[in-house]
């Protein structure tokens, strides 16, 4: 890309790099970060393709925000402290206009997360977004998605289903009223990712994960990786009042149960410890494998992701 | 992207996640690596983008090996011991004779740097490969682009302007010896990241740069971080013997200065520092600004990346 249009990404990203564990932010070879002693690093990827993750009129701005948010989702499953992240854009062209929405969306989840942007790269093709973030966590401490115990109690954080229904109202298929609607885009368009949830669970969750395929597919991840059964009651799933204002149950239970995109946590607590804030019950861990729901759902006309 | 596909693409980069470092590998919503005490983290993204960074019929074992080898070169230029990488690949179709042959250039890969996979995403788009590379530092060194100082001498290693030369060989502008022909592709297709060099030279070097722009655009970073300039002997440019077969000698130099994709390091050492092996003096730091070299070339005509 010519340096012209590097110089135009620069300016509007290089004033993000800062932050308490950075060292040295972007500019040079690689950037430096550092852990507190007895701490270790946790680090995933994200990719969002338009047209694939994404639709292709979605706002520069929420474009920003949620890529970063998708990917700061897995610390929040995790229980780290985001410390900073780098962000490979490839763009089909470096519009001006584009580029500084995009980037206030970006700063926008800098701020929300705490995760200064260290580095990046910039290339020319196909937009694509590719957000790779890193966490401290104490030398003896995760949230893993193995650990979870017979007899645990299963949450979740906030409501789901609410970025399948907005994906229904995009799609034509339902037609909400506005409020509701507004709620719902928010929610497809501004996910938060729950981090500050995540940091509180440590060391109290047995097993956490965070609902990016949905809650049947991602709680069978800890079901799997902890050689138990995840047994959910749909009544107790928490829909917002938006979602709960779709006429028809058994869509908005599918929703819940099987849409992706949410962000919100799953995860599993000893049945002595209190409900965390902003949590609901929805099951208990039980002997056996995978995923049991209590009531008979067909699923065959399913969920896609967008 | 189905999870059968998941699967396969699981299935070939699993078992390159064990390294040292490592405490969690692929497999979670994060990975875990641990650094030793007194160390800092250094990290860097590069993309790679068909048709843009290399030729759509580049063989997916070259594709694998060039996208890490090309990341891997900012761990060599800070001097940082490679501890793991995330790699996000972007794929317009789930083939399984090119998902194999890629991962066997990512293994080749691992082994050589002894950089472990430890994440990644797969999605579905144009092919895009996104390597974040992560290595340590100890906590009061690093080579950057500043600290060059005014008597310093200027070196670079291996030899320069193999990979622009592959490309006027792709393009049909030069046809050399099939020797010659396969020793420039190697160099294309093949570069290696000066990981144990960049080691070797903390604390010696005063400043380092990858040549992945061409030794102009390179050192012109180290002599505006540094705030001097970078005076280059045309005649001391190391050039290999494949190029140094092409009849014209101003093709050929320029190729060496201001080709890129060569991954060499360009450093500067005091004086009385001995000649680093593998490395060439090719000229001295002074006062003032900029690159400046001893012969009146012509870049009008210059080399573009492919």
């Amino acid at each position: 890309m010519p340096t012209s249009e590097f110089d135009l990404i620069y300016r509007y990203f290089s004033s993000l790099g800062a932050g308490p564990a950075v060292d040295l932010s972007v500019g040079d070879d690689c950037a430096i970060l550092r852990l507190e002693p007895n701490e270790r690093l946790a680090t995933s990827v994200d990719t969002m393709v338009e047209g694939v993750h994404f639709p292709e009129d979605m706002f520069p701005e929420d474009i920003g925000f949620r890529a970063v948010s998708v990917a700061a989702s897995d610390l929040a499953a995790m229980g780290a402290r985001p410390i900073g992240m780098t962000v490979a854009l490839t763009l089909p062209e470096a519009d001006e206009f584009w580029i500084n929405t995009f980037s206030q969306g970006i700063a926008q989840a800098v701020s929300e997360y705490r995760l200064p942007l260290v580095g990046g790269d910039t290339t020319r093709g196909p937009l694509t977004i590719s957000v790779q973030v890193m966490g401290a966590l104490p030398a003896d401490k995760a949230l893993l998605r193995e650990g979870a115990q017979v007899g645990d109690l299963v949450y979740v954080s906030g409501t789901l289903g609410d970025a399948a229904g907005a994906l229904a109202f995009l799609n034509g298929e339902w037609h909400p009223e506005p409020d509701a609607a507004e709620f719902l885009l928010q929610r497809f368009h501004r996910p938060r990712a729950r981090v500050e949830l995540g940091r509180e669970l440590l060391g109290k969750a047995t097993s956490a994960i965070d609902i990016s395929d949905g809650l049947l597919a991602d709680a069978g991840h800890i079901a799997a990786a902890s050689g138990v059964s995840i047994d959910i009651e749909c009544g107790r799933v928490p829909l917002s009042s938006a979602l709960n204002s779709h006429p028809d149950s058994e869509s908005k239970l599918k929703w819940a149960l099987s849409g992706g995109d949410d962000y919100e946590l799953c995860l599993t607590l000893p049945e002595e410890v209190p409900t965390p804030e902003g949590c609901t019950r929805i099951g208990r861990v039980t002997k056996g494998q995978g995923v049991k729901v209590d009531q008979d759902i067909d699923f065959t006309a399913g969920y896609q992701h967008f």
